[in-house]
C-alpha cells in the first residue's frame, strides 16, 4: 500500500477544486479526478489514524444522520467518520421529532441545520423519492445559506437512496483498488454485478445501479445478470454504457448467472427487487393501499422463489477466473443454512471470503470521512499536510 | 449588529452575577440586566462562531436533556448550544430508563448528574406539573451537590414548561432587538400576541404566557387577543400588568383579533388550548380517567372549530402598521393550504415571512448556549476576552 | 482519602500490567493486584476532576454501548465515563439494526468496531447467554484485530451479565474501602448479601453472586442468606469458598434473614430470581413456550409473595453491629410504602441511607473509566503523571 507521501504526490496531481463546498449523491456527477482525490484522501486519513495521528479539523459542529431505513454499518461508519474529524452526530428521527405534525422539509432543513457542517441521509425505500428528497434538502440548506439563515452551509452525504449507494460502491472500489494493487490493474478485469436469490423481499436497487455506474469508469469489464423481469433502471444502465465507451471497458447484460459468472476476477452476488415493482409499489404507497403492497409483496416472493438457482455455490465459483475469483458484498448477506434455509451465497464460499468482505467494509469510514474533508476543507493538501506534521497523538499511549 | 467589542463594552456596564451557579426557570425571575447579559453574550458566542473562533469552554462534560415531549428545534438547538461549548448530549428518555419501575425524581436527579454540567428539561404537557417538576430537579441536585453526592451542581436551563418558554421567547426578544436596531427602540411599539385557529388541539400555553411576560419588559405595548374561553393562567396576566406599569409599557386584552392587529408593528398569531380545559385535563389524567379525556379533547376541537375565523390572513395583515408588520412564530405552524386546511396563518402570509422566521429561530441554540455559560463561567468577561485572544479555529480551513 | 500522589505511590506498588489489552468480565478473573490499581486509578481520575484536571486521552474515538436491558445508572456511567476520557458514545440498538434481518454476532462485532476502543455490554437477561454472548464479541474482534480488518483491538467491558455485574460491585467495594478508611480495615467485617422480597418478579442474580466472589478476596465475613429455592449458580459459590480459604476470609449460607443481619457491619438486601428458575426460563424461551413463560412467572410471583417477611426492616436494622450497618443497594431498590406497597426495605431506613447510597452508585463512572483507561493506555503511571502536570482545565473559569 502507498504511504502517506506517496499518496500526497498522488493528491497533487488531480483536479478537485470543485468537491468543495458541494455535495456527494452520485459517482456519476463526479469527474475522474474527483473520486481519485476521495481515494486518495480516504487512505491518507487511514494512514494518519493507523499512526495514532488524530485528523481531527473540527473543533466542535454537529453530523446530522437521517436515516428512513435501518441501518447497522451505514450508521457506525458515518458516526465513525464524524468523530474521527471532530463532529458530533445527531440523529433527526422523524418519529421523535414534528414532521408528523406537518413541517415541511424546508422548514426541517433549515431548523436542524444552524450548527450543521454535514447532513448524512439514508433514503432507499421508495423508487423516485430518496435522491429527490435529498436534492430538496441541498437547496433549502443552499436558499438558507443565501439568505443568511444559516452560518455555514452544511454539505450532503448521501448514505444511500433509491439511485445509487455512493458510500458503498467507492469503498467496494477502493478494496479492489488495494487488493489489485493499484487502479491501473483494475483495466480489463471482469465483475459479475448478479441477482441473487433471497427470501427476504423487496431489497434496493442501490447497489447494483452503484456498481455498473461506478466500475465501468475503471475500465473493468462489468457484466449485469438477472433473471428475466428484475431490471434495474434504464437511466443508469444508459450510464453505464456511456462511462463504457469513454473509459475503455464493457458494459453487457445476461438472464444466465453462470455466463456472468464465467472466467470473471470479480462477483458481487446479491438480491434486489424487479424497478417496475418498486414504481408500483411507490404508487400504491402514495395511493395508501397497503393491502395491495402486501399482495404485490406476496405475489414478489413467490416470483423470488422461481429462481432459487440463482446462487452463489461452490460449483459456480470453479467457473470464476482459476476458480478465485474476488466475491464482494455489501453485507448482511443472506447466507443458505446459515441465515437462512437457501440464500445469496453457499456458506463454505462466505466463510472463506469473510476477511475480504470485512475489509471491504472497512473502508467505508474512510470514504465518508473523505468526502467531508473535501466538501468542508478549502486547502485539503495544506491541512492534510499539516496534521501530519503536528503529529498530534489521537490516544495517548 | 454589534461587533464583539461594543457587545463586550455593553457586557461590562450590566450587574449580572446571580446568574452564575444558578437556573433558568422563568424570565421574570431575572433582572433585566441578566436578561440583557443574556442577550449580550448570545450575539457574542455567535459572532465569535461566525469568525470561525471555538467558544470551547468544556474539555469534557454532559449536558443532559430531558424531553417530556416531542421536538425539533429545541433538542437541536439544546443540543447545538451544548456542542458549541463543549458538552457532550446525554439525552435521558425515560422509555429506555427505570423510571417506571418505580424510580424516583429524586434518585433520577442525581443518578444522571454525576457529571453533568447541564440538565435542559422540556415538560409543558400538564398545566401545574412541567415547572414543578423542573424546581424539584433542581432540589435535588442541589441537595447532592451539597452532601459531596456531585461534584458539581448541574445547572437548570427550562427548555418548556407549563407557564413558560423561556428560550423560545428569549430567542423571538433577541431577534426583535436585531430586527429593530436595537432594544430602545422596542420602546412603544404594539406587539400582538393572538390566539389563531389550528385543527390540532391542545397546544401548550407557555408561548403566549411567556411573550406577554417578557415583551411588557421592554416598554412595549403588548396586546392579548383570543376569544372568549381561551384564557391563559391569571398569575402571568398580573405579572404582565405590574411589567407594564413598571416598565412603562402597556398590557391590555381583547377578544377581537381585528382589534389586536390594528397598527400593530409586530403580530404573533398562534394557537393554544383554555387554560381552564388544561387544568380539567391534568386534573383526569391524574385520576386516570382517559375515555373523559377523549371526550373533553372532542368538545375542545369543536370549540376550536367555532373560531376559523381567528386566522392571520393577507387582509388582516393589511390592516397592520404600513401593512408591514413583523409576523412572528415559534414554529412550526398550522399553514392554510399548506400543513392543514384551515389554520393560523395565509401561505402567502407565511411563505412572504419565511427568512425572517428561519432567522428568528436561528437565535435560539445562542440563547441558550448564554444561559449555560453564564450559569457555569465565573467570569464571563474574562473567558470570553480570553477565548477572543486564543482565537482558535473551530474549523480549520 | 488519600490524594493524588499518595495513589501515585499506591499504584507503582502494584502488578497490573496484564490489565492492558484485556477485557473485563469478571472479577475472579483478576489478580488481587489488578483490582486494587482499578480502585487505584479510579480515585486519581476522580481527583483529577475534582480539581477541574481533564483526564481525556483520546482526542477521538467511539465508546460502543450494547444494552440488552433497561439501565439508567449504568447507561449514564459508561457515557460519563467514556466523555471523561474523550470518547464518544454509539449506542448499538438492535432494534435500529439490522441483526433482526440475520446478521451473524461475528458480523456485527466487526462491523461496528471499525474505529471502537471500548465495547460496553450489558446483557443479563437469560442465565446462560449473557457472558457467553460477551466472549463471543471479544472473540470476533480478536481475530478481526488479528488479520488486520480492525485497526485497533477494542476492548470489553463488561456492564452486567448473568454471572457477575463488576462495574457494581467494583464501585460497592470502593465505597466500603473509602467507607471505613481503607482496604485493611474491610477485614473481619461481616457482610450480609441478603435476598429481601420485591413484588416485580426476575430480577438478575448477578449482583449477589457477584458480591459474593468479590467481597470474600476482602478478607470479610460473607453470609449469604435467602428462602430455600431462591440458589444461585453454584459454580460462583464454589469461587466464594476458595476465595475465602485463600484470602482468609469466610463464607456461609443461611436460610434466616435474622442470622444474617445479626451483627453484620454492612447488610446488602436485594430481590433475585431462583436460579433454577432463570435456567428454566432460559429453556423455554429458546424453544418459543411464551405461554408456559407467563405461567412461570406466575408461580414465581406468588413463590415471592410467601417471603414478604424478607424485608429491611428499622427493627432488623436494630439486630446489626451497633444497630448501625451500613445499608447499601445497588439501586433502584423497591422501598415499602414508596415505590410499592410491600419492598424490599422500610422507607425509613433507606431515607437514612440515602446518602451512601447515592454516594455509592457515584463511584460507578470512575471504575468503568479505570477499566477503559487500563485497558487501553500501556503505562498508566507515565500518562497519570503527564495529566497531572499538564493540568489542562476541565472547564475554564
Amino acid at each position: 500500500m502507498m504511504n502517506f507521501n506517496d499518496l500526497m504526490g498522488q493528491l497533487k496531481q488531480l483536479n478537485y477544486s470543485n468537491l468543495y463546498h458541494n455535495d456527494f449523491f452520485l459517482t456519476w456527477d463526479k469527474t475522474q479526478d474527483e473520486l481519485m482525490a476521495v481515494w486518495t484522501v480516504a487512505d491518507m486519513l487511514r494512514r494518519l489514524r493507523e499512526n495514532n495521528i488524530s485528523p481531527k479539523v473540527f473543533d466542535s459542529g454537529l453530523g446530522i444522520s437521517i436515516f428512513r431505513d435501518n441501518s447497522t454499518r451505514t450508521r457506525f461508519s458515518f458516526a465513525s467518520a464524524c468523530n474521527l474529524l471532530g463532529l458530533e452526530v445527531q440523529d433527526f428521527e422523524e418519529g421523535k421529532s414534528q414532521v408528523a405534525h406537518g413541517e415541511t422539509v424546508k422548514e426541517t432543513a433549515n431548523m436542524i441545520s444552524f450548527m450543521a457542517d454535514v447532513i448524512g441521509i439514508r433514503d432507499d425505500m421508495y423508487i423516485g423519492k430518496g435522491h429527490t428528497y435529498q436534492k430538496a434538502v441541498a437547496d433549502y440548506v443552499d436558499e438558507g445559506y443565501r439568505e443568511g439563515v444559516l452560518e455555514q452551509r452544511p454539505t450532503i452525504v448521501n448514505l444511500q437512496c433509491d439511485i445509487d449507494h455512493p458510500t458503498q460502491t467507492m469503498a467496494d472500489a477502493l478494496h479492489l483498488i488495494n487488493e489489485f494493487g493499484g487502479i491501473e490493474n483494475l483495466k480489463g478485469k471482469k465483475i459479475a454485478m448478479t441477482w441473487a436469490y433471497s427470501p427476504s423481499y423487496g431489497k434496493p436497487l442501490s447497489v447494483p445501479q452503484g456498481i455498473i455506474g461506478l466500475m465501468t469508469r475503471l475500465g473493468m469489464d462489468v457484466v449485469l445478470a438477472h433473471p428475466e423481469g428484475y431490471e434495474i433502471m434504464p437511466e443508469v444502465e444508459e450510464i453505464a454504457l456511456k462511462n463504457a465507451k469513454e473509459f475503455g471497458g464493457s458494459y453487457t447484460k445476461t438472464n444466465s448467472m453462470q455466463e456472468a459468472f464465467k472466467d470473471a476476477d470479480i462477483v458481487y452476488p446479491k438480491s434486489w427487487a424487479p424497478f417496475a415493482a418498486m414504481q408500483e409499489r411507490t404508487k400504491l404507497y402514495g395511493e395508501g393501499k397497503f393491502d395491495e403492497i402486501k399482495e404485490l409483496e406476496k405475489q414478489l416472493l413467490s416470483q423470488n422463489a422461481e429462481h432459487k438457482d440463482w446462487a452463489c455455490t461452490e460449483e459456480l465459483m470453479t467457473t470464476t477466473k482459476n476458480g478465485k475469483a474476488l466475491y464482494m458484498h455489501c453485507l448482511p448477506a443472506d447466507i443458505t443454512g446459515l441465515s437462512c434455509k437457501e440464500g445469496e451465497v453457499d456458506e463454505s464460499v462466505f466463510d472463506r471470503y469473510r476477511v475480504p468482505l470485512y475489509k471491504e467494509a472497512s473502508y467505508k469510514p474512510y470514504i465518508i470521512a473523505a468526502m467531508i474533508f473535501l466538501q468542508k476543507i478549502k486547502n485539503p493538501e495544506v491541512t492534510l499536510k499539516d496534521l501530519f506534521d503536528q503529529n498530534k497523538a489521537r490516544l495517548i499511549r
